[in-house]
Parts: structure tokens; sequence; C-alpha cells
């Protein structure tokens, strides 16, 4: 096999000069044409180069979904350096931590996100941080109080550069930065095309958080395609169906969660239906309820469910707008750049057969290359180019995935993914706590949530509440458990290892 | 800059995977979805097998557009062999040294092609030839008379690897075979998908020869894609009409000839437009008259002008369909994989000011790394990864590419490239020849045809009609001058060299 090394003009820069008029970016009354973009772009670029950012440098950033962060984003770009994108969700303890392991340089912080800002600042003393100007307020100047140098940017894109670092904690529960290269999200992009179609005057609307992959993806295909995206700080399903309604998106991302809510306001209008100019709802954030699917069916809501991880660079696994009805409840087949295979749990190099369940392996140019600074973990999980999920899933005779679990642990509330690893960890942290062990139950709104049992040393007074106010100070909101039950044994099999499954059966009622 | 390496699994394979009863290839009456075609290629590629044929063959193919082409084209992917698609319009002595020069080991061809092979075969004693049976007549088998061998298909493409030699003058007039690899294809047809959108109903209809890259592209194109293709052999008017009118094509590729038929033969039938189901009209091979745009603008065609080469494996520079109109005559602008730039043709170090004719160089992944065996040429030709094609063009001020000539002294005739030092090269070969110079002249049909002037050696009586007859037998008949001047001197420049564009004024009318 030979090797190729490919170099492509800077997406962002392309669009400003082929279709300087076309809308890129609208976000509440504001529109930028690519042409608005790649100045805004320019400006932040040379603003980020005198503050010493360049070639490699990793920048974290700590803001919210709006035009600053898509500027940003772009403006690493031009710079070679590399972007580490903050889950504002986290606590300020995880975000310490992980601007510390990544050994970020910059912290680029929005005002919103300021306070948040100055205390990981206070904590972590070589960080330095800079302020992403309000640009309602301050069109001239992009970042506070930096000048612009004079350095040349960037004008092309090596495939092959990293562009992103995103934490996820895969299997194990500890946070570990994923890798993620132009080449990815390239490949990504045009898998996704050739699948869904394409063309010049789609319109994806963005309504996910810019600091998972599913939604920093679509910033990528708008600059890829040259097409219009509309950004929408946060989801908000009245938002979301006029922007379907009067604005002509054609494309959406969301999770099961946010079509629920969406296909609820809808009604609350009387509407039975989106309209046509709505050709793709990319419903993805693991395994979506059957009954939901059968509504949009019959409500002719074009739904097209994919699997993906951050690993992946989002979708990996689409099912194709024609395959909706007939493979309903399916994940689809792989994309065009992507090998899919499920090998046996217990034995991982025997594949499963058809209609058995096993671990979900992806292969292809739009997989990580692996965990930054973290060679052993990359080995355990890629091996000769095949990355192991971990999630469950089997393959029909047709060959079309369904997925079964997202791992089998892993809990899913509201999209976001939950690892009881991490819950456990941070329990087992109290003083007063021996054992610990999390899992998710079924609920109504976030689709599951999590729930923790400890159990204490022997002579410990503390109460739930004790080790709920301790848990509250280090996870983020969406990862504290609904409750914490104090029990005197946990489950755990022949080994010893914690059985999380059977955790259930603990509960008082 | 670091390197990447690509596979993807093999398009077709893919294609009958995914898509096994969507229509793959319409041909008369003959309908093959892509899994029909799936086991066409399966089965060919083992026949070829037996045949000897493996990984790195130069397989000659001699045959008329058809079920048979597009099968052996794809079998040849399945095994890891080199295509050498031949022009079925060259003569006899062309045909001989260019499977020589390209030392291939094997020709196929169809029935209708059996005469001209026998020929060939008996002329270069190394080569043996495999006869493509008549699907219509002997469905079960596709080789004559070779046993299926019992070999493993190759699943994978890598997108370094060259699939075709395809035989190209260049400047020179010596025929070169350009290394044309499968990441060429990739690029060229996801460049054109971005361009041009793309729609997993589209249609396109190839009624080009596939041994040339605008007719293989489309291939290609079917199976990246996943598209039909309507296959017809000839390009004749009524039945692209008819296809058009009647069988939902939405993408066709022509040259200006073509187009021109096309729009007469719709008048003659009372109808003023096509169907809307026709989104694009690509129009290639070389500057379209303007009236003709102008015409096509009138009545609603949906032109999109577009230029490209062999050594850029079809487009690679196309004018969006949103510009035709307001760029009407331009070949537009650089697909995305391709970077664009126009340096003076005197000082090739050096940008032509905007607006200023110059010499058109291309780079980008869909470029080809060189020609077959011929390192010297291929240094000659590519500078850094910067292809200069010698055509002559500039840029407006928007970046839009107007091409003027397509090399300062190529002839297009009815689409296909003739090169003046081919003529002159035949005619020089002549004994009583002593200097020998061609050009094109406008043709109403045409577009151009060759003519030459020849000055005699001192005491020679050869007339006209003799060097005719010495052409005839050597030069394909569209690159036989339509007339042949014999005068007492040649325009030379101070340097002695030829200039071809000053022929003309040897007319001796």
């Amino acid at each position: 096999m030979t090797t190729t090394e490919t170099v492509l003009p800077d997406w962002l820069a392309r669009c400003a000069q082929h279709f300087p008029s076309h809308l890129a970016l609208q976000y509440g009354p504001t529109r930028w044409t690519f042409s608005d973009l790649e100045q805004q772009v320019t400006r932040l670029a040379l603003q980020l180069a005198s503050a010493g950012v360049g070639e490699g440098s990793r920048i974290a950033l700590l803001a919210a979904s709006g035009l600053q962060y898509v500027t940003c984003v772009h403006a690493l770009t031009r710079l070679g350096a590399i972007l580490v994108p903050l889950n504002t969700r986290l606590s300020q303890q995880e975000l310490c931590w992980q601007v510390g392991d990544v050994r970020a340089s910059l912290l680029v912080h929005d005002e919103q996100y300021a306070p948040v800002a100055a205390q990981i600042v206070r904590a972590v003393p070589e960080l330095v941080c800079a302020t992403l100007a309000d640009h309602a307020q301050d069109a001239e100047l992009v970042l506070r109080a930096l000048p612009l140098a004079s350095v040349p940017l960037r004008a092309f894109i090596d495939l092959a550069a990293t562009q992103v670092i995103m934490y996820t904690s895969g299997t194990t529960g500890q946070p570990k930065g994923v890798i993620i290269t132009y080449g990815m999200q390239w490949w990504s992009a045009i898998g996704s095309a050739l699948n869904l179609g394409h063309s010049p005057d789609d319109c994806w609307l963005a309504c996910m958080p810019l600091f998972h992959i599913g939604g920093l993806a679509i910033l990528m295909r708008s600059v890829i395609y040259g097409i219009s995206i509309i950004l929408q700080e946060k989801f908000d399903a009245l938002a979301v169906n006029r922007a379907i309604c009067e604005e002509r998106v054609t494309i959406i991302s969301v999770v099961a969660v946010m079509l629920q809510r969406m296909l609820a306001e809808l009604d609350e209008r009387g509407m039975a239906h989106y309209p046509t100019s709505l050709r793709c709802v990319l419903l993805g954030g693991g395994p979506a309820p059957l009954p939901l699917l059968e509504e949009c069916a019959r409500r002719n809501v074009p739904v097209v469910q994919t699997y993906g991880l951050t690993e992946s660079c989002s979708q990996a696994v689409t099912l194709a707008p024609t395959d909706s009805l007939r493979k309903l409840g399916s994940a689809g087949r792989p994309l065009l750049p992507v090998q899919l295979r499920i090998m046996q749990d217990e034995r991982p190099d025997l594949p499963a057969p058809i209609g058995e369940p096993g671990v979900i392996y992806l292969k292809g140019p739009n997989i990580t290359p692996g965990y930054v600074d973290r060679p052993e973990a990359t080995a355990q999980a890629i091996k000769d180019g095949w990355l192991s999920t971990g999630d469950i899933g089997y393959l029909d005779e047709d060959g079309y995935l369904y997925v079964l679990d997202r791992r089998s642990d892993l809990i899913i509330s509201g999209g976001e993914n939950v690892y009881p690893a991490q819950i456990e960890a941070v329990l087992l942290a109290h003083p007063d706590v021996e054992e610990a062990g999390a899992c998710g139950i079924p609920d109504q709104q976030w689709g599951q949530v999590p729930i923790a049992f400890v159990r204490l040393r022997a002579r410990s007074t503390a109460s739930s509440d004790d080790l709920f106010s301790f848990a509250t100070q280090r996870l983020a909101r969406y990862k504290l458990p609904r409750a914490i039950y104090i029990v005197d044994a946990l489950p755990r099999n022949g080994a010893g290892k914690l059985v999380r499954r059977d955790l259930p059966r603990l509960l008082p009622f």
C-alpha cells in the first residue's frame, strides 16, 4: 500500500472566495455571509496570533453556542492551532482537570462564562485567558484588548493534521482526549452527503451543543459543502419549529428527547406536519424509542437514524432515507468510507453470527487515530485500525445495524453520555464510602437518569444527603445521581467485578 | 506534513450490498441492477484471473461502449489490474504502437472489434487476446472459452493505486500514458458532487466514448454515488433527446457539437424545452461558442460549462449552475480539491495579472502523478505538484476562468483532441517531405478540422494525393487533414520555430 498526502484549500476561505454573498450563519437576528464570517475569522486569527497562538497550540474554548464560538473554531484553523472545546455543563473541578490534562496554553471564553474562566485560571496558574467580545456591542474587536498581529494565515488544510481534541470518557470512565483530524471531518461530511444527498441550497439547523461532535460537525459541513446554518444557543422546541417552518431549514440534527418535544410543540400549535422543505431529521445520540419512530413515520417526519461517536467524528452508520420505514429502528449501514463488524463479546477474534449481538467495531478514514498523549488507551481501543466502540449491536440478514446498548453500562441522559465509572469514582473519593455502583433508570423526559448505590465503611454515619452534597461539587448537573441509596452489599460476579445491570434490583420499591 | 493512506470498500461491491435492486446501468432494452452488474463483474474477474490477469497487469480494452465494456472496467478493479482503454478511432498502426508502448499483456475486445484485434495481435506477437462474449447471445459466459479461476477478489480500493493508463498526446504530439489513480476518480467525483449537488435519484446519461476520461468518469461516479446510468453506444441526438424526455435523465455530459445537434433535433420535433428533470448539461471538450450558450440560456437548458483534461481526471474547473448566466462563457472556478493559477507564458515563474491571458496550471488530488514509464515527460509537465496544462486562459476579477485556447496549437474536432505535431510527424515520415505544418480551421459541423502544409524535397514529384494516401494509413480518420497543401516555405519565427498560427495565411483563397 502506498501513501498519499492530501492538502485542500482552506474550506471557509474557499467559500468566502466562491460564494461571498451566500448566507453562512444565522444566529438570532444576525445573518453573516461567508464573506462576513471570513472577515471576522481573519481578525480573530490575527488577534490570537498576537497572543502567541500558533501551530500546535492547544486552545481551550469555554463559550455558549454563538457567533463567537463559530468564529473561534475557524480562526484556530488559520493558525494551525488545536481546539479543545470545553463542555459548559462540567463542574469547575472537571474543567480544571481537563485544561490541565490537555496542557492548554490559553483559555478563550465569552462574557457569559467569564466567572467560570476566572475560577479556572486561578486554579491552573500556568493558564492565561482571553475574552471574546460580544459582537453586538463591540463590532470592531473580537478579542478584548488584543492587537492584530501581522502574520500569514494558513490558506490550506492538511487532512492529516489535528483539528480538535475532544474529551470523552469511553468505557473506562476516565476522560480521554479524542484526536479529531481535518480528514475525519472531511470524510464524515462526504460520507454523509453521499448518503443523504447534497444541495447547495441546504440549510442545516444546529441546536446541539457545539462542544460535542454532533454540533461541531455541522460547522464543518457548512464550510465543506458551502451551505447555510442556522445556529441556536440552546435547544428550544418552539424556536426550532419556527426555524423549520419559517426559515426553510432542510436538515436538522437532534437526539430523541428533542424530537419528542418538537412534536409535542407542533401538536400544541395544532400542526400535524412539517413543511416538505425539511428533508432530513438526523436522529443520533443513542437508540431511539420505537414509538417515537412510529409516530414520525405516521406524520411523515423524514427521520434518518444514525449511530456515531466522538471517535468516529459523528455519523458512522446511517439509515438511508429510502429505508427509514422498511428498517424502522435500525441505525442503518456504514457510510461509504466506513467499515463495520460485530465481534463476539467474549471472543473478540470471532465475528458474531447474523442476528446475534456482539461488540461494534469501526474502521475507516473518519475514525480517530487515537487519544492524545495516551498511547496505552489508544492501543487498547484501536487494533489494526479497528476501533472497539464497546457498544453492543447486531446486523440483520441485509447488513443493517441495530444498536442495542451504547456500551453495556453507559447511561444516555437527554443525549449526553454519562459514565457510571465516573460517578462511582467521585463517590469513592468520599472518606466514608467503601464501595459504589451507578446505573441508569428509565425516565420519561430524559430517556435515562443516573442513580447510585454505596456501601459505607464500618462505623460511618454519613447520610445520603452528605454524599449528594459531596457529589454536587464534583460532577456536572446532568451526571448527578437522581438518588443515592445506602446499601449493605453491591452485586458482584464470581471474579468480584461489579455487575451494574443488577443494581436496579437493590431499589427499595 | 504527515502522510495518510486511504482505503475504501470496493465501490461497486458496496452498491451491490447496499442498493442491490437499484438500477445501475441501462443499455438499450437491458436494465442491470447493481446486483446484476456485480454478478457479471465477479464472473468476468474470475475468468480474467484464469487468463493470468492479476495485480499490476496492464490490460488493453478495445470495445464499443456497452455492457461488456462496463463489466470489464470493474472486473479489472477486483484483480488490481490496470485498464488501458484503446481509442477505437485510432489507426491500426497507432493501436499497435500503443499496446507495445504500454507493454499490455492481454488485449480484451468485443465481437465488433475482433478483426482489428486479430490484426494487432499478428503485429505484436507477445500479446494475447480474449473475446468478450455478446451477452445477448451467450449469457453464461462473459469471456469466450475461459473457465472461472478460484481466487479471492479484492474487496477494497486503495486510492493511491493506478486504475487506468489513458493515452493522450499532450503538447508534444507524442502520445503518453497518463496514470489515473482511484484517488483521482474519487476526488473528481466528490468535487463534482459538491459543486453540482448530489441526489441518490440521479440518472446520468453517458453518450461519450468510454475510452476518454469524460465517459469513463461517469462509470466511476455511478458506483461512487450509487446512481443509475443510461449508456448509449454512440452519440445520436434523437436517442439522447428521447432518453432525456422519457427516461428521467438528470445529468448528461456532452461537447458543444453534440449539444448543437440535440437542440436542432428538439426543434425538428417542435419542442422548445427539456423537462425540468434534466438538471445539468455538463458541457466540456473545449471552449463553447457563445451563440450556443446564449441559445441555451434562452431555452432554459441547464448548461454547466466545465474545463478539464485527461491529466485532471475530467472536470477540474466548473461553472456552478447559479453562475451560468452571470458568467456566460466562463469555465467557472476550481472544484473543491483543485488549485488553479495562471502564469505568464514567457515567464512561468510569474503569475499573470487579472484579465491577462497566461498558461493554466492545476494542482490537487485529482491531478495525475505523471506519465507511465516517462519520468522526463512527467518532470517537464509537473513541477512541485503543479501541472502545466499548456492551455491558455485568464481569470476575471472574481476568480472565474475563461479558457481561450486548448493549448495554443491544439485542434479540437468534434470534441476530439487532434495534435498538429502528430500529423506533422506522419507527413515528415514520407520520403518526399522536407517540412510539414498542421493547424485547424473553423468548421461548421465539427468546430474545427485539421489541414496541413508541406514543403517537398528538391526534385520530388509527390502529389497532394500521394501524401493523403500515405497519411490515411497512419492516422485515425478524425485526425486526417481535410486538405494537404504543397507550399514553398512554412512560416517560422526568428529561432526557426514553426509558427502554426500563421499557417492559415498560406491558404490559396
